[in-house]
């Protein structure tokens, strides 16, 4: 017999990608961001007191909660702060979903989606994105609580644009929750911010992750209008930020110049290893996030990402439908990049 | 109309002790530890580098995993490391209690429980204590597919003997999973963490926030058998604790001397504000945990609470059924201790 409810038991669980161990490897392979935090972000830790660690968190962000919704000219009541953007995900999901309330998202797109769908036991509605990436027209017809569209979209890099999703909030209104999960947002031409001004159904996710360079920190938010962030804020933990990371992304945020000069470079690489991976006859769409969505044909990317792997260079691989035939790799600095194009030029030669 | 499920919609919320914005009171209301951690805590977080920042952290809690298991004798499959022990109540009570899985605890209890419960749409089973905080007899009998039992138990610092909670796990054991919650453990007399060796049902949950002196950084683990950690890893994000938390936890878990020195300098303020309040005529049973539970009749708890509020103190008060006639106090240094009982004698005089 088992403990667990049937669900649960049955399930497989998310699996994320590879860490290795070891720092000899050119690591493209979960989009991290390739440069270091802001000075500032190491100075704070540095100076981080005991009676810091010693005492609980502000329950709900404090100073990193208030820059946040600065940033993107809201009021605090309008952000809720969580533990990376994957804890307001799953909070998102048991807020609005249960067996009787389905999920709904295009497809493909972040594998975690359906694995929050069934630990609440909801039913996934999975709808494929046409060939160039454009939303599902249906996506605005199912009888989905909670609709999810991942924008820029991984693993595709795709970009849909804000009046797409203002258009696709305005036919969920009064039916479902539109979350826009922007965490590669800030490698992308805009954002969806300014929606939630205007629509009660909208929830904005944004991570600290890439852009910020914080994946080791784990700090993300929401943004939407307080009704929506009064009702999330009754599921996360009291003290679902820590300390730490409240100090860090509070600096992280109000350092925008050094964000800024850091987005930049990635994004120029991003261009470069566009063109130098079209000039290898590889497929590659453009990419408006901090990874590019490279499609193999002979060898297989099976094969390529093997053989990547025998050089200590880790991309993302998934053998599943309708995507195994697609390398998914993260902008490296300029060298890792040029480490990668040399073995690539050796693989596919 | 509301985009949130009923259940959801209609529940209150969990409300955390008060978390006061200036420095220049007494906090003895949500059981922090008085003194700082460990000097090899801050020594780790002064030296964190920008790299470890940038990447994501280990999914299992990597060192901090291995750390919890060597302390307690077991080998790192028995633990799940997760941010502060409220993701460990919260991931339990999703993994196995639903509409038609009930959830069991003893009352007066943390009043969190409740409000998981009301989260997954459980019933709550709540059986009372009787007047000397022993277990309910019929606890091991419910229909319940968890059950919580705190131990020592907030807010009333008794403690259940190993011995008790062994029999409890046998009678539930092929129905109920047993859910030790041990956040107070670091100040009692014994822990129950050799019972995962005996039984399939027994979770130990554990915290770094109190002995530790860490409520500021969110680390807790649980001990269970592999087949029990597997189910409920499927329900975690996969970065749930970050890379701070997992060197700090590391560093805080194997400077035992120091963790050592810091409870015991905790109990003796508890032993000695025990014995100060009984001299005031407030009946304090003996504590177990990292706080007192003081009996007030005249005047009452409630204003008693709101003169050391006016006072500059704080301790906790819940305006509750069963409840309402005591404050809970936590041990504080020798200085607030002694702030805090010239208070009381003003007061109760």
């Amino acid at each position: 017999m088992s403990y667990f409810r049937e669900n649960i038991e049955k399930m497989a669980g998310y699996v994320p990608g590879f860490q290795p161990k070891t720092s000899d490897v050119i690591k493209l392979n979960t989009n991290e961001n390739p440069y270091t935090p802001s000075p500032a972000v190491l100075n704070v830790i540095h100076n981080l007191s005991g009676e810091q660690l010693r005492k609980y968190p502000d329950t709900l962000g404090g100073m990193a909660r208030e820059a946040a919704a600065k940033l993107n000219g809201v009021s605090p009541e309008y952000i809720m702060c969580t533990n990376g953007g994957d804890e307001l995900l799953s909070i998102a999901v048991r807020a609005f979903c249960d067996e009787h309330r389905p999920l709904a998202y295009p497809v493909p797109t972040y594998s975690l989606y359906p694995v929050l769908a069934e630990i609440q036991n909801a039913k996934a509605i999975e709808l494929p994105f046409d060939a160039e990436f454009n939303l599902p027209s249906a996506l605005a017809k199912t009888d989905a609580a909670l609709t999810i569209v991942c924008n820029p979209n991984a693993p595709s890099g795709s970009f849909t644009s804000v009046d797409e999703l203002a258009s696709l909030a305005d036919e969920l209104k009064g039916k479902s929750v539109l979350l826009i999960d922007e965490a590669y947002i800030d490698f992308a031409p805009a954002n969806c911010a300014a929606l939630v001004k205007k629509f009660d159904n909208v929830i904005i996710l944004r991570s600290l992750s890439k852009g910020y360079s914080l994946a080791g920190l784990r700090f993300g938010y929401a943004i939407a209008q307080p009704k929506l962030i009064e009702g999330l804020l009754k599921l996360k933990d009291s003290y679902n930020t820590d300390a730490v990371a409240i100090a860090v992304a509070t600096v992280a945020l109000n350092d925008q110049k050094y964000f800024r000069a850091n987005v930049e470079k990635v994004m120029a690489e991003r261009k470069r290893l566009t063109s130098e991976l079209r000039k290898l006859r590889l497929a590659v769409p453009d990419s408006s996030s901090n990874f590019v969505w490279a499609k193999c044909s002979r060898p297989s990317a099976e094969t390529v990402y093997n053989k990547l792997v025998e050089r200590n260079i880790y991309v993302r691989f998934w053998n599943s439908p309708g995507i195994k035939d697609n390398l998914r790799i993260s902008i490296g600095t300029p060298e890792q990049n040029d480490k990668l194009l040399a073995a690539l030029k050796e693989i596919l030669k």
